[in-house]
């Protein structure tokens, strides 16, 4: 590959990954180009603080013009890409084409029903802030129905949530679900009790958290059920409808809100590339993370499947993202700097940081390194670590003080029901 | 009126008026019931910094529950009004019927286009949360947009901003928007210079902030043009269409934002009485504020067509809702005691504690009482008044931080692009 003066490389996302692309990757002849179709980075381990109301939308999302602004040789496109051509070498968005030198795919990974997409009109997944939004707004709204009817059946239905999937997600947000229900509502209403609210977490394996050791995952569930959650492990969904989840073992649940947190797959983009992929979706990479037969193309986070030394895939977390983006930028920049097909390429090697999950406001499970952690110094190791991530947000201070005092009052303040914009105020019912 | 035991209080809106008088309402026999079609107050003064992306949503609304959670014998229901049957006695919701002893009606104003609501399409107002987010939305958009284009001419019109009309709420959305342009975003583009775009200003009347003496008017017009804004006085909006605004001296303005902030009317339930009612569709309440030919129903605020003692109407903004809503909750209360028709009912007195307008983050025109402030001192003098006007708000601590966060490093945390859910998305296009 010929590269000219100023190599031209495009990222493709600006998540976790594609973000520490750009603040690693940096080099004097090379002009990096960001496209996201967002104009926001968002802090995914804390949205579903906003799905519970814990936190408002801009406290975990920062413009990525603001994250970039100082990089020099950067370019941020706000732009649907709607195909990559390999063999042309461009990105074809919605309304400009971008050549490049190299490509970086980092588009991260959507909510998968595993060939049920008809589920996702029942049982929203938590992957952006619009469904972060879409969530709190259902949630809430249970409550407010509930209080409207006189049918104490129909109560019951309003005042459950199923959480379907055991990961880390779904027991963040059960956790979380069941403080909104049982503190943070408790005292606002007259006709119900919030605190009678009906948490249902469903797990098809065996048991929780299956990321952390066993008996992690019996203390995760024991912490779960202290706050009054039903865990339900082995049971497997057969199908869900309007307000009403149906299990393999016949039993149906009526509920108000499910929510579905049972897993992600690559975006769609991996599926039109005509590359080997794996069954979520995610690109088979080689070991320097570059797509077979185009190592001008790489392929970060969750929508590639890496092995450890182990020979397991490299788990879809934040960390290990960054720890890919750190080692494409420094291969490209070696690769500009040496011409290509000087050296031979490095392969890239997974660190395994630990793996942390929280359970509702003082407890959780947690392994660093070799130390296992559960309620609240789990708890606790999960704040730091992420405060930590959070740095270099503007919110952060914003972020801490919004926590400490929910923390301490048990009332959260983005408690509110938003819709959708009345663009024809005059002719709104009244009400 | 029989006044039975537990007399029904019933109050239509959760805005500055109907919360005060449920704060200030207390009465051993009587149940208070507030319905709102949101679960939210809204704290409108400061409507404008979420458009402009200075304040998140959460930041200025709060949840109606909580703020009446500790009062005794009051109700929430979360309804749209369908009707009031004033001859029966009752509120008509689409989910329930609420029969009453008393109404307060406090629903407050929507938007008017004065007999043309097809510009709401192409010129959004600024009264609910959706609005300003859609607003927020479209005027991050149109400088993405602007980056993208290489036509000179559009990334002009994108960078354009009309405000129709020149009151407080326009004044203070202008200068914000001048602010958000100049300083906000000027570093986060590469192809196009923020500090460029241009805003305008258009008012029908010969000046400004027509509520305010002659020499601020023209003190406030001045510092808007320091922000660069373009204000046009005695300009008469001919038509609105997509992208473009007819003036009547021929002229038209090519805008991808035109915000209109040139009027508001009464809630259009008013009009459903048939009682009189003001152009404004306010209704023409009796000095003791009650509906004529119905002493059981008040109207208050941007409802109610009130008089001062020099006849003049007391004006649309908080202060006076609330100063009619304890006129109103001292008169039902005394009335429970003495039983009604007792003792004459005093009428209602508006005491004029001033008017003020922000311009920007450090400027600004006030007239408190006989002082007239300008400049930095009638900012000054806003931001003190609203901080105690927002205690009681959890949120006050976060949004003062937000706040001089904001004014020391002319970053602004909420601006964020959000859109609306999707429900499939694995359906979603790539990118």
């Amino acid at each position: 590959m010929a590269v000219d003066r100023h190599a031209r490389v495009v990222v493709l996302g600006a998540g976790f990954g594609g973000l520490t692309f750009c603040q690693h990757f940096r080099h004097p002849a090379a002009q990096v180009t960001v496209v996201d179709r967002t104009n926001h980075h968002l802090f995914q381990p804390l949205l579903y603080q906003v799905a519970v109301a814990g936190l408002s939308a801009p406290d975990i999302a920062q413009p990525i013009r603001s994250i970039l602004a100082r990089t020099p040789r950067s370019e941020v496109v706000l732009e649907d890409v709607r195909e990559v051509d390999l063999a042309a070498r461009r990105v074809v968005c919605a309304n400009k084409v971008l050549p490049y030198d190299y490509l970086v795919l980092a588009l991260g990974s959507v909510t998968s029903y595993y060939g049920h997409p008809e589920w996702a009109e029942f049982a929203p997944g938590l992957k952006t802030l619009e469904d972060a939004l879409l969530i709190r707004r259902n949630l809430l709204l249970a409550f407010e129905k509930a209080e409207n009817s006189t049918d104490p059946a129909e109560q019951a239905r309003l005042m459950t949530i199923v959480i379907v999937g055991g990961g880390p997600t779904g027991v963040e947000l059960a956790g979380a679900c069941a403080e909104l229900a049982r503190h943070v509502l408790r005292r606002d209403f007259g006709h119900i009790d919030p605190a009678q609210a009906r948490i249902v977490l469903i797990e098809a394996a065996p048991r929780i958290l299956a990321n952390l050791p066993p008996d992690l995952s019996d203390s995760g569930q024991r912490q779960l059920e202290n706050l009054g959650v039903q865990v339900r492990t082995a049971t497997r969904v057969k199908a869900i409808r309007a307000g009403c989840v149906e299990l393999e073992n016949g039993e149906t649940i009526a509920a108000e809100n499910i929510l579905w947190a049972a897993g992600v797959m690559a975006h769609p983009l991996t599926r039109s590339l005509g590359v080997e992929l794996d069954r979520a979706g995610r690109i088979k990479v080689t070991p320097d993370l570059s797509v077979p037969g185009h190592p001008e193309v790489f392929a970060l986070g969750d929508m590639a499947l890496a092995l450890d030394e182990r020979g397991a895939p490299v788990p879809g977390i934040a960390p290990a993202a960054m720890q890919m983006a750190r080692h494409v930028a420094r291969l490209i920049a070696d690769e500009l700097d040496l011409g290509k097909g000087r050296a031979p390429r490095p392969p890239f090697r997974y660190r395994d940081r630990g793996t942390m999950a929280t359970i509702g406001r003082s407890a959780g499970a947690a392994i660093i390194g070799k130390v296992k952690l559960t309620g609240f110094p789990a708890w606790l190791a999960w704040l730091v670590v992420h405060l930590i991530f959070l740095i270099g947000f503007r919110n952060k201070l914003v972020v801490l003080l919004s926590w400490t005092y929910s923390y301490f009052t048990y009332k959260l303040g983005a408690r509110i029901i938003t819709g959708w914009p009345r663009t024809q105020p005059e002719e709104s019912p009244p009400g």
